[in-house]
């Protein structure tokens, strides 16, 4: 509670400016509510609560959807635009242009399609467990239809962008400022460079040693490590936690709550590092966004998916499955733990190791270069279903065809295969594409700090990530939505994004690897 | 989400009745948000989070104030009054018979002095926390002050009930139908057999020995044992957690969701059970409470806090700290445990360890006998503040000398002393005595279920725990707040509640184990 002596700090408390901000910081608290329930349901609610939990939070999106919409929101909006002297100020102005985007677009939609899209949505999810399990993917395609349907009809209830086609008016929601045009441009670009690479590296008859990952490692020292790893890049304890929980993720409720899963499997002595080190990603991500000053505001929000996926697959990736970081963690791995199968590892074969390309069916398991065709592939089906040049009932064979063509593997089954994902059963489509633009813009930035840090590998040798966290604080985080993502890529990198880095990075890393 | 061809199963889903149910949901499913967020901030969330977290409980408590209070609510419960054919249902009666007295209660109260209340008390908090920690009650008393002149505004808004004084006005929070001149006698008559029996025993220069107690177990093996013991009592993990947090608590959500909390000193062997049991019995009660059918109901509520409080004691005491429970205990702790000191222990050391009495200063350390002194003590000197008959001045010298004379102790300060609990600094009084109406019903009620349960030792002895839940779930818990604590007691045990089961109860196993 603050002082009440203090209420005269905050100025002109009666502008629309800031009764809008005011409204945004309640729209924020409710929302955090939610997210916090969501990291709960995930790691600690006992089973028997899941529906209890369903109601709260059936509850929680119609009082945000009301607050979302409601016309005292636009009328302020409205009243800020009008106003000279709030415009006046970058900050307000930044803010005003995304909550215009963003109000014109929730607003745009019919509160039933809304309700249709929710209730469809949960259903399918279901339908999905099942049919997954079954391989079944007749039970799944009525689904699958409705869902396609409801999203081609939201995408033209919020607008094609100019220029564009309707596939945009549903990226936009995870990818503002992307276009299937753009993402046609670069995704075609790195498939041509990548599918030769892949082709290249499993004909080479030398691929690096993998079965040193099957040394086993207990729970609570593969959790001391980890942890140790994450306070080491710089997440503040303080404001977060560390958990498990099945499906690895990372929920950041709000200021000073920034919660990061991961799990662990004891017979893998690395079985969790890179999925902690990607939540980890994410988080340095959220605790970087300027929320102590500015919670509620879309300048404490994310620029993009794709950015927030940078952040991720940079620590994962670049840094995770990169020679000079090895230098610096296993002789910590080997400190911490006492064990004469680890004491005999070497950097060498850990970072050859780690770096082994083997396509596989599976998008989750797959390789830093692979499972960029496994993204491509997903969104060019999901683009034609859309478009309606592909039917539902034609889209397992369309799968198996481009698994074939692009990773040269058979699909024995619809689990292995079309119904691997959860994504389309929860009415998302437009979201795969921010998996490979994460990778993208994470090499991208990558060359350009790379170059302002001259010592980058020497810092990284000594576990010193101070440098690039600074780095990416003033160059990424500090932004929030201040830009879009194509802006904030071109002003951080001074280019805009282009497969070349991730390309070259791949090949500069692979190739002598596999003795090319 | 239901299946949609399944709502023509709600009957008459449009009768003031049907409408007054599916508001108080509503009600219920926000007041669990609170709940699961209050369980978050005790026992996981960072501490940065800690300002957005009072906020969110702002916000929840704002929205949960509005509907409990709305003329909405209001009307459908006169509607339902007025309705003879609900009226005519006994399970809605009973409802509407607590709604009405819930509503009046709740409306009477001027919103202002709510809010004023929860700022004053939010901020006493604070200043409590400081002056206990230096002993320093001249610092806390001005917030004594007002929070005394708050109680009593809020006992003369809510009114005095028939027959009573104002005390009982804000009793009626925490015990409905409860009255100061029925806790004076019940209590003088606990308190004239108490005084003396306890004095007997320190006179009897033959306390058992406790220094067993002393044997360290690791937090793993303590953890396992608890948890065990918990299940074996019945407690449903499908439906609940046990944690760890510093203050043990249970915080039932609704359905599905009970959580326990317990704490754990590697350095005493039994540190964490009987607060584990304690906690387990709160559990087990709401976890007994009918809410799958009706969460919101004043049926799937606990009727008083002094008959959740005999639940909890009963589980802790009765059963945890008797000789039947630790035939079958010692032997199961033994074999979780290969310690030699441990295999050395024997039941009749471990029960009479457990039942030292040994006046202390501090409540919440005290034996199950000297803690009914600490009760009284509190509830007499609350009700002189809010009578007007002791000064908040004179309470620091009204207290010690209390203690003199009935613990025979010197309090050397203030943290021991005045300053030791944290409720007066909420605003709380009214809610020390269901701490001692939990021991007298939890007595009278084992009175009353040992002659049901003819073998109950026996059964107590295996370790077998279900003909007692049995009993509790049938006799108590089934019938939430169908009958006020006193009618619940009559019907459970055959007569008002009376002093003598608990003082016979102590006498007849303290005495023998005193060698008297």
């Amino acid at each position: 509670m603050p002082d009440p002596s203090n209420t005269d700090a905050i100025p002109d408390a009666n502008t629309p400016y800031a009764r809008l901000l005011a409204e945004l910081r309640e729209l924020a608290v409710l929302t955090s509510i939610n997210a916090t329930l969501g990291w709960d349901q995930e790691v600690m609610m006992p089973p028997a609560a899941a529906e209890l939990r369903g109601e709260q939070a059936a509850m929680l999106s119609t009082l945000m959807h009301e607050r979302r919409t409601s016309p005292r929101m636009g009328d302020l909006i409205a009243q800020c635009e009008a106003d000279a002297e709030t415009m006046a100020d970058p900050d307000a102005a930044a803010n005003l242009r995304n909550l215009r985007r963003d109000y014109d677009r929730v607003t745009r939609l019919p509160t039933e399609l809304v309700r249709e899209m929710a209730e469809v949505s949960t259903l399918s999810m279901h339908r999905w467990r099942e049919a997954r399990e079954k391989g079944d993917f007749a039970a799944f395609a009525p689904w699958l239809e409705r869902l396609v349907g409801l999203n081609r009809t939201t995408a033209e209830a919020l607008g094609v962008p100019e220029g564009g086609e309707l596939y945009d008016a549903l990226l936009e929601n995870f990818e503002p400022g992307m276009r299937a045009a753009e993402l046609d441009r670069v995704f075609g670009e790195l498939r041509a460079g990548l599918v030769p690479l892949i082709r290249e590296l499993r004909e080479s008859g030398s691929p690096p040693d993998a079965a040193w990952m099957n040394i086993p490692l207990a729970m609570d020292a593969q959790v001391a490590f980890n942890r140790g790893v994450v306070e080491r890049m710089g997440f503040d304890f303080n404001g977060g936690r560390l958990d498990v929980s099945t499906h690895p993720f990372c929920e950041s409720a709000g200021p000073g709550d920034t919660r990061l899963t991961t799990r662990y499997d004891a017979t893998q002595l690395l079985s969790a590092l890179h999925g902690t080190m990607h939540e980890t990603g994410h988080g340095l991500y959220e605790q970087g966004l300027p929320k102590a000053q500015r919670f509620g505001q879309p300048l404490a929000e994310a620029a993009s998916m794709g950015i927030h996926e940078s952040q991720s697959r940079m620590w994962e990736n670049l840094v995770g499955r990169g020679r000079p970081f090895w230098e610096w963690a296993l002789p910590e791995l080997q400190r911490q733990v006492s064990d004469p199968a680890v004491a005999r590892l070497d950097v060498d074969t850990v970072y050859r190791g780690l770096n082994r390309v083997e396509p596989n069916l599976i998008r989750i398991e797959s390789d830093e270069a692979t499972y960029n065709l496994h993204i491509m592939l997903r969104y060019d089906l999901e683009r034609a279903m859309l478009k309606g040049d592909l039917a539902v009932a034609d889209l397992p064979g369309a799968w198996n065809e481009r698994v074939r063509a692009d990773l040269g593997l058979e699909v024995p089954g619809h689990k292995e295969g079309v119904l691997q994902d959860i994504h389309w059963s929860m009415g998302a489509i437009g979201y795969f594409p921010t998996y490979t633009l994460g990778n993208l813009y994470a090499a991208q930035l990558w060359d350009a700090l790379s170059g302002d840090l001259a010592d980058l590998d020497d810092q990284l040798r000594r576990g010193e990530f101070g440098g690039l966290l600074a780095w990416l604080r003033t160059n990424v985080h500090a932004h929030g939505r201040r830009y879009t993502a194509p802006e904030l890529c071109e002003r951080a990198t001074g280019r805009p994004l282009t497969h070349e880095p991730l390309l070259r990075y791949l090949q500069g890393k692979l190739r002598p690897i596999y003795g090319l």
